[in-house]
């Protein structure tokens, strides 16, 4: 057996880690169905943060494939994606559940939200960006469909899948389980993530938010 | 002939404007194939600006079409798309060129660019975001075809096409003319554009950028 660094992400809450460069980050969709809402940043200065639309703009791509790399606000590879046990439905496209949507759905404002969650975990880090960056929503299931509309599915992740990255600068990494429980994202209920850090070097999991 | 406040922006440059809610907002691609860069801010916070994303979460479409609203990062709705004369193609997926793009295009950095632009033309009416938001891309023709890659083509507006806008509340209005000279979004080379603001109230153009 492989020396990893566990990290468990209950449901609706978020976890932030730092991440050596070379070092793999496993993200497991535990109980499955449920979307991850990923974000990173540079461990050298954290103003470089992963940019979805900058990725849209090096790769060509709406949605992250296997082999590719995701990109800085600087234009620098962030993390590599290295392999995907899930059937590969992924989203660059949505910003993170945050209370003004949820207060628009009809909820309470205080309903537990991927921003505040990201929040709270990237502060336990020292990453206090004045606004959320816009998320990698892995196993998120809304593709977009021949007249660019953007449909809105179940996530068809099962229980145990997992995406795989590989660190290509010494980053903070930041996850969070949807806390998504108005439209069918997430399935029936939301559930919680785990990650797996191995490779070269120590590591050290900080604790973040948690609803 | 309408009172209407004329604000022309030169080649690889940017200009702002404040408007008041109910104003019709006319963006001219004077000469044809010109991309036009367009952000929009609350004049009452100047913290709740236009969000690309946001406006796909709500109108669940990547591109913009007449009849759409444009949405702020707290959901609600600053512009709508009242009219257009284009052929249609416009963009919310790129963010603006900068310096780091030209930079890896082989250009020197102090290449023209849409980011300065924006962010010297923002500035003269108190608008400082630490980070530029995603802008709506009118004219810019980068069609996502069916694998989901984004292609970047030569914009299809002729000389004289026009988008209308109408303001959903008091706000500030960005535009600049694309600087990008490398690829052939801008057609053999960049233009100017001009902006015509009409309706109810007076109007006062605020100088921006140029570069």
């Amino acid at each position: 057996m492989d020396k990893r660094n566990v990290v468990d992400i209950p449901a609706q809450s978020g976890m932030a880690v730092r991440v050596r460069a070379g070092q793999i980050i496993s993200l497991v969709d535990v109980e499955g169905e449920q979307v991850a809402d990923v974000f990173a940043c540079s461990a050298a200065r954290r103003d470089e943060w992963l940019s979805a639309g900058h990725t849209r703009t090096r790769t060509r791509r709406l949605f992250p494939r296997v082999g590719d790399a995701f990109y800085t606000r600087f234009y620098r590879p962030i993390l590599t994606f290295v392999d995907d046990t899930s059937p590969g439905a992924h989203d660059m496209l949505y910003p993170s559940c945050e209370p003004a949507m949820y207060r628009r759905m009809g909820a309470d404002e205080n309903h537990p939200n991927c921003r505040d969650n990201f929040m709270r975990a990237a502060k336990a880090v020292d990453w206090a960006p004045e606004v959320i960056p816009d998320p990698v929503n892995f196993f998120q299931n809304t593709p977009v469909n021949a007249a660019g509309e953007l449909e809105v599915k179940t996530a068809l992740s099962k229980p145990g899948d997992l995406v795989t990255l590989r660190a290509e600068m010494d980053l903070v990494f930041v996850a969070t389980a949807c806390a998504q429980d108005l439209a069918p994202i997430n399935g029936a209920r939301c559930t919680g993530l785990r990650l797996e850090i191995g490779g070269p070097g120590d590591l050290g999991a900080i604790g973040g938010g948690h609803e």
